[in-house]
């Protein structure tokens, strides 16, 4: 697998070095467990702490407002349902808004609150993947408890102005959600800036391991807990703490500060050459997601007279997924393209490749030359 | 930390060296998602089908019987809150049954089902931990939908007599779910023997790392998830899989096949020995648990004229529990200990000593020197 070009990172990151060497020492000699009043436990304990602080400084938050969980799906969920199981309580109504392209980890929580009894509207976005806030503006009612929109999406990197939704939010009184499991360490994220009142991260696209997230809860929002136990996370997500990932995810965030700024406008730099030499032979190339409020790692094209399907499959030097990597095999159309307006035929021409840390100028050259031969390849071929 | 005798595996246990060692390229080049349809998913996807088929090997199970979760409270709460949504749906009643020793991974979210419009009956013990299956018998009502039994009590061992609990509930027609996070790696697991629907695992307290559990349910039981996403684990546990810890928790599952009887000897050998030496010494040693069918590791004993904490005070090298590390701090007498009809002041006396697979005679010939002094110098002091 040495030879592959891995352009898959929105789909998972490699573990950084820099992490796994911060957390092995916790799946080693310190296997402590944090409840326990021993040295072992009071160094896991120690460590946890730590982490949480690393975690609250990468989004501007501080070390209390941080909940960790073991996805950024499982944060989606607690946030949302947990939410509105303590807003439901207060009786004010039970209105749900979000954007037409969540992921699944929001999308399928609010249709299981459909089905106990809330209304949920979805807010369209333009070609270029965008909520437009007068569209939310229009769509609160004085009974909408809550509204979600991502802070970029997965599929085509498209960055939503949630500063200004969640301004809108908060004048009719309702709380604001933010899924930030695709922007985090790829740009800036602080919480108070943007007025999120809760916010998703997932350790495994920003370089710490799969197993691991967080939720960020500003003091005082709604929250009631999902799972019951023995009181871990402020009662909030109990089980015994993960200690190793836990660390890794700490790590991850102070890795994703250190190197943001000159990182973000690197992947940029590659990501447009590799834009720039895949146009350059390939007429008719269409971009997927907003040419300029975009994740600067994310490259979304719809690819003439093939699918995408088709094109990786003649590309096998190169991994990459057709949309998201949950739903890699499905032969459904993307629903975010569809939301953007893409017809089915540019739907399923459509490749995502997205950059990550330790893509190299070389991988990327090899990745333009790989993917424009097989396009000549399969244009050809259905000559 | 080196020279700290470890005997509080019931709270957490080191990883193993071969558990680290499977796991570990999981965090290196075998990065990929196992939803993504490349070389670096498909990779991904098998380890987590072997480890599957590891871990149901371990109790008698087939692969598609295993829901791998973030740990054993949310495979308690998954089964018994996944169960009740859907029993709940079928409308013959809401009366769930569960023994007063549970772990509060257990309890906790039956407490919030009783909450929700559910009856709850707690089953009592006897002084040596035990539910006595008529008490069950004359529990169950026609309106039982669910009984809920651990295997094996964490603080003092008990094993309890699941196959005949399973049975009577069945009979009644009842589910009947097992949380085994305590047993599992200690004793032998068979679900189809045991007669169980649904059973959790934990892999911490058998070697691997904290975060990682399971849920065996018998194909048809009733469950909904409590978390929507992307449809991992048959939609009922979704999230991007932690393939590093899953790969853990088979690799666990298959050193403690391996070695599981001689390892059970060896540890009843060892913890008799313990117990025996702090006999000799110690006249008015109290042993907390069933004198037979208890775990062959876990030494529950109450000390007389000392409290358990300040003896643990005098005995920095031994890393101990006073009960369940997840009350550790706590100031609370154990509902476990008073379940059995222990007194406060001799609850107050207890320390939990917990052998693992890396406890050696010395360090045991140590700690019962260490525990005799440290006795000797508190009942001195306190006349």
């Amino acid at each position: 697998m040495s030879a592959l070009i891995y352009l898959d990172h929105n789909a998972t990151t490699p573990v950084a070095s820099d992490v796994l060497d911060a957390m092995l020492p916790w799946l080693g000699a310190g296997f402590g467990n944090p409840a326990s009043d021993h040295p072992l436990g009071r160094a896991a304990r120690a460590a946890v702490d730590q982490a949480r602080t690393q975690v609250a400084s990468l989004i501007g938050a501080q070390p209390e407002n941080i909940l960790f969980t073991a996805s950024a799906t499982e944060a989606n969920n607690l946030a949302l349902l947990g939410a509105a199981r303590a807003l439901a309580q207060t009786g004010r109504g039970r209105h749900l808004i979000a954007s037409a392209v969540e992921h699944p980890a929001v999308s399928a929580p609010l249709d299981y609150l459909e089905t106990q009894g809330w209304t949920l509207s979805w807010l369209r976005v333009d070609a270029s993947g965008q909520v437009n806030p007068a569209d939310l503006q229009a769509a609160l009612r004085p009974d909408t408890r809550l509204v979600s929109v991502m802070h970029a999406n997965n599929e085509v990197g498209t960055i939503q102005p949630i500063r200004e939704l969640a301004a809108l939010a908060h004048q009719s009184g309702a709380l604001f959600h933010c899924d930030a499991a695709q922007s985090a360490g790829k740009i800036p994220i602080d919480v108070n800036a943007l007025g999120v009142d809760l916010l998703t991260l997932a350790g495994h696209k920003f370089h710490a391991p799969k197993g691991i997230g967080a939720l960020y809860r500003r003091a005082g929002a709604p929250l009631q807990p999902l799972l019951f136990g023995a009181g871990q996370e402020q009662g909030l997500r109990p089980g015994t703490e993960n200690v190793a990932y836990i660390v890794a995810l700490g790590a991850a965030a102070a890795l994703a500060q250190a190197r943001l700024p000159t990182l973000s406008a690197r992947l940029k730099r590659q990501r447009d050459g590799l834009h720039r030499a895949l146009e350059a032979a390939i007429p008719g190339l269409v971009l997927n997601g907003h040419p300029e409020a975009r994740l600067p790692n994310t490259l979304s094209l719809a690819f003439p007279a093939v699918t995408g399907h088709d094109l990786l499959a003649d590309a096998p030097e190169i991994a990459a997924s057709l949309g998201a990597a949950c739903h890699a095999g499905a032969d459904a159309v993307s629903s975010v393209l569809a939301a953007m307006g893409r017809p089915p035929e540019q739907a399923h021409a459509t490749v995502r490749l997205s950059l990550g840390a330790e893509t190299s100028d070389a991988e990327l050259e090899r990745a333009a030359d790989v993917l424009i031969n097989a396009w000549r390849q399969s244009v050809t071929a259905g000559q």
